[in-house]
């Protein structure tokens, strides 16, 4: 680099497919920015992405760096860093680099990588006093690093006012009266007004824990999606091109989202090689990288039920033993089929409409309940009207539906569960039945659907005041002295049946 | 103590319920004791208890310790101590005492806790060289313990030699012909005949595994009897007397197990206080202890699939929402109930037979991969048929059941999945459509049957060949780059398609 080179005002360091383009999101929005990756061909690439993207009369925003200390020289004082490398140890080993660079106790780190939340935690409290370790999720793929993703960031509140202003001018935008996406798709471009799709989550960890559960929640959303998908398909004989039109329909309406345009986009498209329907050509082994997984396991152990993420979660799981359930469909016979009339077969096109609708529902309304039951757990004070405005756009799960969230929250910050707002509650009331008739169809033909058939399984467990876990806790006192309540007793008051002794006399424990 | 006091076999440590009746089992088995705890009340309890229950002529087996030195003097050379205290630290606390008290290389101390099995594992290494530590999970609850216990011995395997016989005599027995529990159930009853249900599991960790994914199923177990409970008094509006007598019925058939026939007796059961039955007098809040809940983590985290085990973990969270889920039931309205015929009551009855039978099945064979997958991870080598052996007696989920899957893996001990076993295959089968129906049912009246509805959902899953994946893959390679194999391709090749390049073009990644 030459010494003509002005003083960046943000160091970054990561250029792979995410890195990059926040970089040149960054660039867009004014930013001067020093990239360094330890891959020299990633610097070239930016820096030639840059330059093949620059306007007539826009200077150069971008500057490559091919060492750490120098990184560290070029980036104005106090220093701002983002990172965009695997989550896991390379978070440490860049900070720990960073530290003999010189970076000192008023320069701000941020990590955007897709981190375990608790390890945010702790990388927070470890740097402490070295440096402010700062963390911003971000969703929104490749496409929304680039024009505008949504960022959940936490971690010290002080050094939010510093950070603030750049996550919001790369953040996706949203019209604040619709409240649909403020669309930016060329480089160059900015969008200024509208409301940013970042917010301050909260203490270190909090974002990250935000950003796992939309990813838990995209797991739901794209299972349930697959799940109507199977059954136009194997219970109604459909193809491909009529499931994708029929998904283009859904998204004019309440199913609106991006997840249902481009599923219907990878229904209508042609394999290149084959001419036939790409998606006939794509095996059916899902991979995952461990954020809903991470959600089902927060949701067990915080006692907070998401069993539809977690069906989703296990769908993926399943989907893998792909030649173990090749064998089985060999040896393990379903139910006859039967041919379904036009009339039945657009009956049943409404009813699975309302089907996704409804468990789409109770996925998100499991999703918030979680973020709730972390929030209170951890202190945290989540703003859900406020996380579900930035998820608006930018991120995968962003949807005209999100708007209706939104308002729940506002009206009620505390609602406990999204299902008992008036809005969602007399949605899910209006399309029950055609939600009921859905999987009790798909269940009699023999076509899997468990998110559905979860999503329904937690409304009516929500909704019943007396569950048979009475029986259940009988059975544990019976075995295990457990102890029970009593309907008739105080809160708290055990109560055991000593079922060996043929008095069986009941004592207050 | 007096001098005259002989040397014991075995050292005890925790004289909680579960400890007091282990040594009771032991001293009937004609092992002398040397039983000690903290609370010196609960020595003289097992002193007192041994010497009302000894019959003339018996010699006193079991002596009290007033601290760890004199327990370790007290005890014959090599040392054998066996541990029933609260899984977690205390286990380290009471090895680190006996450590200090002069436990050596040659001594083995047995844990019989509820420990979480990755700690077994990181004890048998820690203390390798100063003891041998080996854990065996007990399953029985206390009369299990008191009158013969499954357990699931593991660790190193040269100590097995001196632990086997203690083990196999305290183990309840089971006929050989008949895989039916030869029962003991008075103070001195000794059983030498029968086959034991005690076997050595694996390398340490592997027993405790066993145990958790026992207790995983124990947790599906009662939550699909707790639903078949719900579906009968809230479907067909029938009283806890009529429902317990049919649980008893159907505890003379393929549903025989321990846990239908305490269901049934729990039913049965009047309150002592009110006169009305007990079942309703109980709170319907599920406590847990964590063992279902590890199951399910681990079944997410070996990506092997045990959504029934998990749904049971997820209904006792919700059970326990019990004044959120009142003030649900004011506000979400279920479908209208219609009343049901005596020949629909019938038909109902008999389907849900079916309906508990199949999902119980697809428990089983959700615990039983789970574990098959951890034996492959972690090399332990299980051996299903002799698991499913000692599971026929003295534990909680002991049934009939057990019987068959036991020839299932002794015919095929590399069975991928019971599903696939012909006797499972036909049975599920057969009475798929009654299943199907019921579940069907269930969702249209409104009643959750989460449990049940997951098993159906993993059946389907599970027998088909091509998932609805495809799409996902699709999905995520839309908006993540994730890329996808190709039916058409060898397995591992993976292929993007540039989904934002005008030309749609494909590659190989």
């Amino acid at each position: 680099m030459s010494d003509q080179q002005p003083l960046c005002d943000i160091g970054f360091i990561g250029l792979g497919v995410m890195g990059k383009n926040l970089v040149l999101n960054l660039a867009d929005n004014g930013y001067k920015v020093a990239a360094f990756d330890l891959d020299k061909d990633k610097v070239d690439a930016v820096l030639a992405a840059e330059a093949s993207e620059r306007a007539e009369g826009i200077e150069q925003r971008v500057f490559g760096c091919s060492e750490m200390n120098e990184l560290v020289t070029r980036v104005k004082k106090p220093h701002l860093f983002i990172l965009s490398v695997p989550a896991g140890e390379a978070v440490d080993r860049v900070c720990s680099a960073l530290l003999a660079a010189g970076v000192g106790a008023e320069d701000v780190i941020i990590d955007t990588g897709n981190s375990l939340w608790t390890d945010t935690v702790r990388r927070e409290a470890s740097y402490r006093g070295q440096f402010v370790f700062f963390s911003t999720a971000v969703s929104g793929g490749e496409v929304g690093a680039r024009f505008g993703p949504s960022l959940m960031p936490s971690g010290d509140k002080k050094a939010w006012a510093m950070i603030e202003p750049v996550l919001e001018a790369i953040s996706a935008k949203v019209d604040a009266n619709s409240g649909l996406p403020l669309e930016r798709t060329q480089p160059g471009q900015v969008i200024t007004e509208g409301e940013p799709c970042a917010t301050y989550i909260g203490p270190a960890g909090a974002g990250h824990y935000v950003k796992m559960v939309h990813n838990g929640i995209e797991y739901a959303d794209m299972q349930l999606i697959c799940e109507a998908y199977h059954l136009l398909r194997d219970a109604l004989g459909m193809t491909a091109k009529e499931i994708g039109e029929i998904f283009q329909t859904w998204d004019k309406g309440v199913l609106n989202s991006y997840l249902m345009e481009i599923s219907a986009e990878v229904l209508l498209q042609d394999d290149p090689e084959t001419g036939a329907p790409l998606v006939e050509m794509i095996l059916d082994k899902a991979g995952q990288k461990g954020t809903g997984l991470w959600t089902a396991v927060s949701s067990l152990e915080q006692g907070t039920p998401a069993p539809t993420i977690t069906q989703a979660v296990f769908a993926r799981a399943l989907s893998t033993l792909k030649s173990e359930r090749i064998a089985a469909a060999e040896v393990l016979q379903g139910p006859k089929s039967e041919p379904v009339s036009e009339a039945e077969k657009q009956a049943f096109i409404e009813s699975l409409h309302d089907a996704l609708y409804c468990s789409k529902i109770c996925a998100y309304a499991q999703g918030f309940a979680l973020m709730a039951s972390a929030s209170d757990e951890h202190d945290w004070g989540l703003d859900f009207a406020a996380i579900a405005k930035i998820w608006r756009a930018g991120c995968i799960i962003r949807a005209v539906f999100l708007q209706s969230i939104t308002q729940a929250y506002q009206a009620k910050p505390k609602l406990a569960n999204l299902l008992l707002d008036p809005f969602f509650q007399q949605q899910v009331e209006q399309k029950q039945m055609n939600w009921r008739r859905t999987v009790a169809k798909a269940t009699l033909m023999g076509i899997p659907c468990p998110a559905f058939s979860s999503a329904i399984s937690y409304f009516d467990s929500y909704r019943t005041a007396v569950l048979p876990a009475n029986l259940l806790q009988g059975q544990r006192d019976f075995f295990g002295a457990h102890t029970f309540e009593r309907t008739d007793k105080p809160s708290g008051e055990k109560f055991h049946l000593n079922w060996s002794s043929p008095a069986r006399d009941l004592t207050q424990v």
